[in-house]
Parts: C-alpha cells; structure tokens; sequence
C-alpha cells in the first residue's frame, strides 16, 4: 500500500479515529502471549457493534488488507498477532463485550465475542447458573478467541469443548456480510452446521462477534479429592471406576507426574503437596451433585474405599471445605508456572485414545531417555480426556536455552511420532495458530489437508482472513 | 447414458454381480419410507468395504453419474432415494454392518456406516455401556444415515443429537478419495472440524462409511413418570425443575397435548392412557441414575412434589417396574399411529428456544383456528429440546385427503411464518432432504445458503453427490 491514509481514514470513519490505532507501543496487540512473536500492524481497529465490524471487513477487502481478529490475545500458538509485515489489521474484538440476553428458561446467553470468560462465568452465576468452560486464562481470553480456537480447559470431562457449549453463532464473512446464526436451539437440521466450521477455524473464514452458549443450573455442591496412583495405568483405571459410579457428576480429572510435582514443591514451598514420595503418579478428581454435599461426599468417598482396595489408589485426601479445594486445584495449575521457573522447556499438547496414555507415555518417555539422557519429563494434562501437557525439561544444571534451541526440533520428532503412530492430536487444545503450522502440513492426512484448503478457498477466495494461521503458504 | 452396460460391468468388477442390482422389484431402495416418492435407480450398489465405496465413486465420478448414499432408508424426508430419471446409482451401505472396535476405557465404539441403530445399543449393553441415541425407527435405521441426517430421538436433552455422540468418522469424499479421520479422541484442534460438516449434510458432500461413536457407563436405574399440567407455561416450568433438580439426570422430557392423548385412546383403546379430562397437556418425564433405584425414586418423588406444590403439576404417576414404564413410553410413541389411523394429516418437525414454546403454541393454534376452522392440532415433541411435532388433522368428518391437498400449503406457511418469527427451524431432527428443500429456500438466511452452496461447490464441485438433496437445482 504506497499511501495508507486513505485506507485509515476509512477505517476511522467506520469505528471512530480513537479506535484506528497506529501510534506508540501496540505491543498488546503485536505482541503473542508467550512472547515469542512480535509483529507490526498496519493498525490494530477497536469496532464496537456487528455492523461496525462487517464494514471494517469490507474496507480490508476491498483495499485488498489482511485481517488479524483478535480477542484477549492469550493464544498459545502464536494465532492472533500480525506478522512482522505492517500490512495487516488486526482487528480487536475486546469493546464488543456486552451480554446481549440470558433465556433461563431455555439455559442459554447471548454474549458478544470481546467478552471476557470470567465475566460471563461470574454473570451467569449471579443469576444462579454454571458457564462451565474453565482456563487458566479465564481473567482475560475472550469468549470469541475460546469459540475461534474451541478451547478446552478443566470440566471438558463432563462439558466438553467450547465447541460442545455453543448453539449458535452471528459472523461477518470473508465479504463482510453477517450471518446471524443466533437462535438458542438444540435441534436443527437446515442444512451444513456452518457454526461447527467457524468454530475452531481460528479467524480464519470470517469473525465471530457473539455466539448464543448453553448454560448450566449450578450444581449443589462440588467436593474435590487428591489422589496417588502406582501407575497411569492405575490413573486410567481410577477414571473408567469414576465414570461408571458418578456419571455425569465427574466433573474434573486430572493427572500429575511425580517430577511436576516436585517441581511445585521446590518453587512453591508454600504450598502443601500431599503424598511426597515414590509413587509416579497423582490425580485431582472433581465431583459435582445435584442433591447435597452429603450425598457427593458419600458416592466419593465409596469410590475412593473401591479404588483403595483395588489398588488402583494408593492415598487419597478430600477437601474438607471450599478452600481446600481451591489449594488443591492449584497445586494443578501451578505445575506451568513451576516449569517455568526451573527453566526453558519444550512442550506439547497432545491427546490419544485414553487407552492408549499409559503405553503412549512409557514408550514415548523411554524413547527421549536413550535419545537425551538426563531429560527430564513434565508429564500432566486432562486424563478424563485423554489431553496430556508432555513437555520436557533440560537435564539438571545444563543450559536450558540450549537444549530449547538445539533440542526442540528432535524432541518434537520423536513426540509427534508417537502422536501419529497411536492416532492421536498434535494439538489437543492450542490450536495451530502460526507456531504450529508446518507441523500440522506433516502430520494431518493430505485427505484432510485437502478438504481444508478447498473450504477456506470457497469462504475466503481472496486469503485475507488471518491468512497466516493454519496453512503453509 | 447411452449404453449403461460397460458402466455396470465396472461397478460388477467392483462389488460383485450379485452386489449389482438393476432388475426386479427395487421398491425396497426406490421408493422412500413414507411413500411419497418412487425413484428409478440406475442400479443399485451394494459395496461391502471402505474401498469398495470408495472405487464405486470413483467409477461414477468418471462416469459423471450421480450417487445417492442410503442406510435403512427410513428418512422423513425423501433424502436417501433416487430421482425419476433412472440415472443414479444409489449406494447401499447395510453390508457394512459391522462393529469394529469396542474401546471401554476410552468410551468409544467404531462401527460401520450400515450397522442397525438397536443392534449397536444391544452390542453396547452387552459389555455394560449405553449408545444413547434412540428414535422409532431404531430397528431399521442405520447409524450412518443417523450421522448423515444427525439424527434426535428421545434422549436428546441428556445426550444431544447423533452430532454430540461422535468423536471421528471415516468418509469417501466426492473425489472417492478416504478420509481416515476415526480417532476417538475427545480434544483435538488441528484445523477445520471436517466431522461436524459431514454429519447432517445428508450425502451431499461424500459417504460416510464409518464412525467413532461415544458410550456411557449403564444407568443403574431408570425411572419414568407420567404428570399432567395445566398448560405448557407449566411444562416449561416443570422442565426448569427438573433440569435443576436433575442435572444430566434427567434423560427424557416429552409433552403430548390433550387432543393427541386422545386419538390414542381412541384407536388403541387397550392402552390404558392416564388423566383423561380437561388437563391441557402431559408430560413424560425419564430420570436416570447412578446411584440406585431408591435414590432415583427419591429424586423423582421430591421433584413431583415440589411441583405439585408449585402448581405446574396436576397428577402425576410413577412407573413401579420396567413394563409399567415402556406403558407409559409407548403412549408417547403411539401417538403417530394413532394420528395415521385417524387420517391423513399435515406435519410439521419445528423447533424454538424452549423458552418460546407456549407463545409459539398459542399463537400458531389461534391463526390455524381462525384460518382453517375446525382443524385440529395434534402437538407433541421433545419439549426438553424446544422440538413440537406441530401437526394439523383435518376437521372431524371431514374429507382428510382434500384438506391435505388443498391446506398444506396455507397451512406450512402460517406455520413456517410464525416458526421464522420465533427464530426457529423449519426441521429440527428430520432434515431437508428433496422434500424441504423449496421451505428451505425460502425459510434460511441468504446469507449462510451463499455459505452452504460455496461449500458445496468446493467439496462436491461436478454436483454427483445426492444432487437433488438440500439445494433447488
């Protein structure tokens, strides 16, 4: 573009010049969560309505400009930056944030894209319902970023996906027209499920600016419990025992590694991390019940004497209170921020056939010990959903920028063909963004490829949505 | 086709004369289920692998003959059997009935595309899991044309739609290329969601020819009440009670209006229907249980009472074994019997947001009342999913034959109209098929039928793939 003035002028006239933002540090735009990206916007645009939204669209297109949509930038796959190029708009979503409805009696709220999780989670609990997707990032990602990625988190057990949560979406297309796809129903079979392929297409055919999601009622009670396990063997026979006496009301399982573990310990002193020792593996373990506290604390703890006696559980603790619980859970979700402190790492988000994560893991385990001896594996991750974090850590008190920078790329080999051999996902729940699109060009089937390539083709003839995500040039 | 012989011969070479059938009586594949159409197939192929499927389109394809993919061929819709003109192949899919796979720690199943609805629930409770999904024509209907037409059924408010129930399919595209995408995982974000595109797409975008389906662990009870209500205010209500009462223990929510209660008492006077009187509605209410038969009937005590209390309920009873509960299902399931036994009549498969239906009800009735005096509506459906079976039986005594003929179209279009009004679906568990597809024309936003046809386009670019479903030519 030989003058960009024209071009922003349009887009000031659309949304408003304080809302055309092209000056001073845009690093909160430009920058990827992990930092590992740092790109130049041709401007980064603040629509705040549908329609605003739909002519920032068509301005782009028919300038001939790439679009970046954005939500609370807290992608881990490098998805929703600019490239380092400055000829792409990214457009951000965060002003569109208003919850439009609530429909108790149909359990359902219409919420626009620029949303933050935490807020719908906390609006739909005023009013006495559960929104159940829940992420590390629920402060500050965005209900359309969870919708463009279908993002995963803890209660995926029992709720499912992003994806499994929505009935309807509204989207500006590729040539900037809006389909308001909003309706709140359960059932309908009027053709191809277009909300399905918008979903998880990481910007890529058109912007989601609001989706109708399933509410819950509030369960009345929720107990969690910490469990050692001998094996993830054990863990996986612990989780079918769990799914068969409770149901539906399993609502989190998780699975830590002895060294994860240990590197909470070590980091967070502070926090109390029960079952020290030999034992190789952990599981939080989550239950929600409609009836009582009592009648929850009763069908856990029979699992619990099941499970002991079978020998799938070694040890078990259940929360006494709220804030147990709360510890608990975050001895879990300190395991990143513990890596992080014992240094650089290499990490995946895979997932397999629950049956098959104990054989994937010995195996794969075994392979990176003869090939990197002294590595060290980070293993924990969604079991109920067969979901693990495998990453892998320097061997103590070598230099772990170097084993990031010369390691990666065969560590990476050996884990996402171990993926391949036991059908499983190179990305369980991150997505492919830009970090990992050359891998998904090796690993998806060319069948698959294909049929990918001709559909963002047929939506998006010109590449101008998030053109960088998903594929190769 | 001038001379149709070399083309067949090929096709023999494929799947075996026997497999090739262009003679005798092909009613059985010809002519839909509701007899409203009788096709001409070109032959009918009946291939037995995953290859075999994928070298009949790939015949066809060069051949430029259009297929029609068919499982039990029990759609509502005219969607599974050929044209008039004698020049497509349909494409037979009940010799790949098999089961593949059983992964109990995973909860998945594998099975092909032609295997029978009951049998997969019989092979599923034989290990001690449920397959969930459950409509009438179970004893026929297929899982491939279930995934096909995604279909609903009776559980729908636990377990979701034939859509919800599938983790991976296995698809022949319209290039008779395979598409492997049968992983089982429950979490897995590398690119465009290719599953959720096929299923519902009724054929039009290639065959699916097998799937990775989702069990449950059995219920250890079920428990099933029959309550009447004043209205379907109080029906909605009941159904907010009991869905926080429930959670995901409720498995079933049916309402039955009063006019339709009575046409099975009238013509199946040895089923002993419940609260015959002035009571606007019924209700059939399904809880399942985890725990044990005492606890669900607790549960279900406690909730009947609450409602009582709160009015919403007039009279309820409660199922005290499993034949006194398939008695008060089968009234349910009687009532299309009982209205085809009446006369011929006029149907319609709608949803709204449950929150809706009582207006959507009130105000159809009253403009159909004024409009067409003396007709009666025959209400039923999925209350649980905001599905009605809206239908419209001619006046009593009245010539059936001349009022369908003469006000179906008036009739649709009251209804079409006041389902648009309400955000609703022209056809929320039966599909389009050829028989809906002008409704869907008229009814659908521009904008996504622009996406379906461009979709379409891309997937199925020389239109051979059940070219006369979904779209007008």
């Amino acid at each position: 573009m030989q003058d960009k003035e024209p071009f922003l002028e349009t887009l000031r006239a659309i949304v408003g010049a304080p809302n055309v933002l092209t000056e001073g540090d845009l690093s909160a735009w430009e920058l990827d969560w992990r930092k590992r990206e740092h790109g130049k916007a041709l401007a980064v645009v603040r629509p705040a309505s549908t329609s605003e939204v739909a002519r920032v669209v068509q301005a782009c297109a028919a300038a001939g400009v790439s679009l970046v949509p954005q939500g609370g930038n807290t992608g881990m796959v490098v998805g929703s930056t600019p490239d380092a190029s400055g000829t792409q708009v990214v457009l951000s979503l965060t002003r569109m944030n208003r919850i439009r409805t609530m429909d108790a009696a149909n359990l359902t709220v219409t919420v626009e894209a620029g949303c933050v999780l935490q807020n719908l989670q906390e609006a739909c609990e005023k009013e006495g319902f559960l929104f159940p997707l829940s992420l590390a990032a629920e402060g500050s990602c965005t209900i359309g970023g969870n919708l463009a990625t279908n993002a995963g988190g803890t209660q995926v057990v029992r709720y499912g996906n992003t994806r499994e949560l929505c009935l309807g979406l509204e989207v500006v297309t590729a040539a900037g027209e809006v389909w308001n796809g909003l309706s709140g129903l359960r059932k309908d079979n009027t053709g191809y499920d277009l909300r399905h392929l918008f979903i998880g297409s990481e910007g890529t055919l058109g912007v989601i600016t609001a989706a109708t999601l399933k509410m819950y009622p509030l369960p009345k009670s929720m107990l969690t419990a910490f469990a050692s396990v001998p094996s993830l063997e054990a863990a996986v026979e612990l989780l079918g025992l769990a799914q068969q006496q409770l149901h539906a009301g399993l609502t989190g399982f998780e699975v830590m590694g002895q060294f994860a573990l240990s590197l909470v310990r070590k980091h967070f002193p502070q926090q109390n991390v029960p079952f020290e020792g030999d034992d190789a593996f952990c599981v939080v373990l989550e239950v929600s019940d409609h009836a009582s506290e009592a009648h929850a604390r009763g069908l856990l703890e029979n699992l619990l004497e099941e499970a002991l006696q079978d020998g799938c559980v070694l040890d078990a603790v259940v929360a006494e209170n709220i804030s147990q619980a709360r510890a608990l859970w975050h001895i879990r979700e300190s395991i990143p921020l513990a890596q992080a402190q014992e240094g650089l790492n290499i990490k995946h988000d895979i997932s397999v056939a629950v049956s098959n994560i104990p054989d994937f893991v010995r195996e794969t385990d075994a392979q990176i010990a003869q090939a990197f001896p002294g590595a060290r594996m980070v293993n924990y991750g969604h079991l109920g959903d067969g979901n693990l974090h495998y990453n892998v850590q320097a061997p103590e008190g070598s230099d772990a920028e170097a084993f990031l920078r010369d390691q990666e790329k065969p560590i990476n080999a050996i884990v996402y063909a171990q993926v391949e051999r036991f059908q499983g996902s190179i990305s369980a729940e991150h997505g492919i963004g830009t970090l990992k699109r050359e891998k998904l060009a090796q690993h998806k089937s060319p069948v698959a490829l294909g049929l990918m390539r001709a559909i963002k083709l047929a939506l998006d003839p010109n590449n101008t949505m998030n053109p960088s995500a998903l594929f190769l040039p």
